[in-house]
């Protein structure tokens, strides 16, 4: 997006816009284009099955939370968040070598409004950040006003060095739980690497995990904060987290994107600066759904909604996996992710570029999400990421075939 | 805020925190402490009533547009906001010249975030922006973290010269009906100087009007939206606004805090540019709030409140103006608001210095506002904002006497 041409013959020309808004990448407009057809199987983004949402119980909790706690619900709170929602995060996120208090806790509006905190306060125009390649997509768009430069951190890669990655970075960025866009399960000697790293350099090392919740086979591993908070010296009981992993969780895919309720675990020196930013972006998060979240998880919904919610993702997995190994495995290949919303399909022949691929998809009538979206650099075209939770199984089987069709008149063309 | 410091001997240092949060004003954070104080009168800040929450009209409506509505409420929604909520808000915020669509409406998280967006879309480091001064301490916290310049709008001096205040700037930043922290209503020649400064410069001017809905004597005058709206040519009916004057309105004030829900008015390429901020800031508002703000808006809650929350303002203005010029008249001037939630108290002896009179007023258990947080360069200590909305009429005198002692302290130091 460039300076506004002249509306009119005679209309004094409008000031520029801030520079980052002429990087933004055109990917995204086309999403938000796609947005408008007809028809469109929309296997792009990470959202919910929304038959999921647990409509019922949260309408009586919210008219229940507006009535008792009126105050809390309708009125500003604390920037950090309403100080029983801290703790009951505290409580909820802390673990058996991990220590947490309220001042280790800031509720946001989202886990995305996290992200954009993070920018606020560690980038500088041109600052570092060590981003897992390929990085989520959101994080691109929440870093982009702050301008920062990127370095890969190439996780998958044996001979990955950590320590390397993280020296000299504002803040390290990492998926662990199934990385977005890649679905992967970052291993344990990995995780371990990442930990020590941020020890041993003193950098941040942000571990983001909106998909923890979404397993589907096998052991939950440790988070990155885990591991590092049980590395030698540990924190005295009932003390403040203070080292250098930042967690952030969010409630939008375990009870509902609607509530905009996420929430960083971090030092209380990073949350002191945290609240700093989130002040001058909206004050504080809604009390009304701050009260219903914090309702939410004292009523164990999330722990009701859970066994349902991984069954039938499970079941959405397979069923893409299955049609993406039936329509598409002549051209590309893919990992049976062990849980999370995402595959990542990569092609076989370094011929194929997703970005066209993308066109030709959305003429077929679906959406995917090409690689180039969650590259800093924009310029990676040999794989795209495909959602399996929103859409049910014989909807995910024609959104396969769409795309199929448009990779056979791409190939032919 | 600077580079935490070693927290243990060996432990590694951390990477430095963005520029900015080193420029943040002791003040604010004498604020934030202050929210801890036992007994402390809040006279500081611009909070409703609580009393005036309609919680047991929002607590129906809350279940029931979840339970009506469980897609829009608890799911992802537009960048933009509910189609509805902007259909809504554009056909309440139009007028007579001021022909609104619904590309012409962002739903944001806040009045707050409005003006964190507009810095994003609008700022680069050193970037210009023309501010009423003194200027709402919100909108120098949201504007911070982009390090912008100032050029301070005087708009009460007879000589105030808008094409010059607007020229080269990126915006200019008014707040017309009881200036945020003055409370002044900007009277009609300097909003005819402001609307048609902007046309013909081509500037963009922000109309802030979160006290618009707050007027307890006289008339409402134009807003500069209609001002601007209302100069030839006048737009075809039905056409978007396409003008220079972006105007950003609340719910905040007439309804509940609580809810969060702010939006802007702007021309259509204004409103691409701050939804693709906006995208990476928290991706979108929550539906549960915005249905919440549609039903209320449709239901006709704000005309329903507004008669009683004037009136019960109006009360409470009177009797704060009344103890302030019983208890204080001797040292300072102010004059009567005819609306919003604001007296701005100037010292007559010009060796009054407000920042320490906030120190001594904590100490005597009251809180107020001192201008040197209203000015973006910090020196402004000859005057203070005092709050008359949150405090029933004996808390507001009571206020007064502490603050009258903490002023005889400091007199006779």
């Amino acid at each position: 997006m460039t300076a506004a041409a002249d509306r009119t013959p005679t209309a004094p020309r409008r000031p520029p816009f801030a520079g980052w808004l002429g990087t933004t990448n055109d990917v995204t407009k086309t999403f938000l284009a796609a947005g408008r057809i007809e028809g469109l199987i929309n296997m792009a983004g990470g959202l919910p099955a929304p038959e999921t949402y647990p409509a019922e119980a949260l309408a009586a909790i919210a008219r229940r939370v507006i009535a008792e706690h009126p105050q809390d619900a309708l009125g500003y709170g604390p920037i950090e968040g309403l100080p029983e929602l801290r703790d009951a995060l505290a409580a909820r996120l802390g673990g058996p070598d991990l220590s947490l208090t309220r001042d280790n806790i800031l509720v946001t509006t989202s886990g995305m409004q996290g992200l954009d905190l993070l920018g606020k306060v560690l980038v500088d125009e041109g600052a570092l950040i060590a981003a897992q390649a390929p990085t989520y997509l959101g994080a691109l768009d929440a870093w982009r006003p702050r301008r920062p430069r990127y370095r890969a951190l190439r996780v998958d890669r044996p001979d990955f060095d950590a320590v390397a990655g993280l020296t000299g970075a504002r803040f390290g960025y990492a998926v662990p739980n199934f990385s977005n866009p890649t679905g992967r399960l970052v291993p344990m000697p990995v995780r371990r690497k990442l930990a020590e790293a941020a020890l041993a350099t003193g950098t941040w090392l942000v571990e983001d995990n909106p998909y923890g919740g979404l397993q589907f086979d096998g052991e939950a591993l440790p988070r990155l904060i885990d591991i590092a908070a049980g590395a030698p010296p540990v924190a005295a009981p009932g003390a403040a987290y203070e080292g250098p992993v930042i967690y952030m969780g969010t409630l939008s895919k375990e009870i509902a994107p609607g509530l905009r309720i996420g929430c960083m675990v971090a030092a209380p020196e990073m949350i002191a600066a945290l609240t700093m930013a989130k002040q001058g972006s909206d004050l504080c998060t809604s009390g009304v759904t701050q009260r219903i979240a914090l309702a939410a998880i004292e009523d164990g919904l999330i722990e009701r909604l859970q066994p349902e919610l991984t069954a039938l993702y499970r079941a959405r997995r397979d069923a893409l996996c299955a049609a993406l190994a039936e329509h598409l495995g002549t051209w590309f290949t893919f990992e049976v992710p062990v849980g999370g919303m995402f595959v990542w399909v990569v092609a076989r022949d370094p011929r194929i570029d997703t970005d066209r691929l993308l066109n030709a998809a959305l003429e077929a009538g679906v959406c995917i999400a090409p690689s180039s979206v969650f590259d800093a650099s924009g310029e990676d075209r040999s794989a795209f990421r495909i959602n399996f939770t929103l859409n049910p199984p014989e909807r995910l089987e024609e959104g396969v075939r769409r795309l199929a069709g448009a990779v056979r008149r791409l190939a032919g063309a």
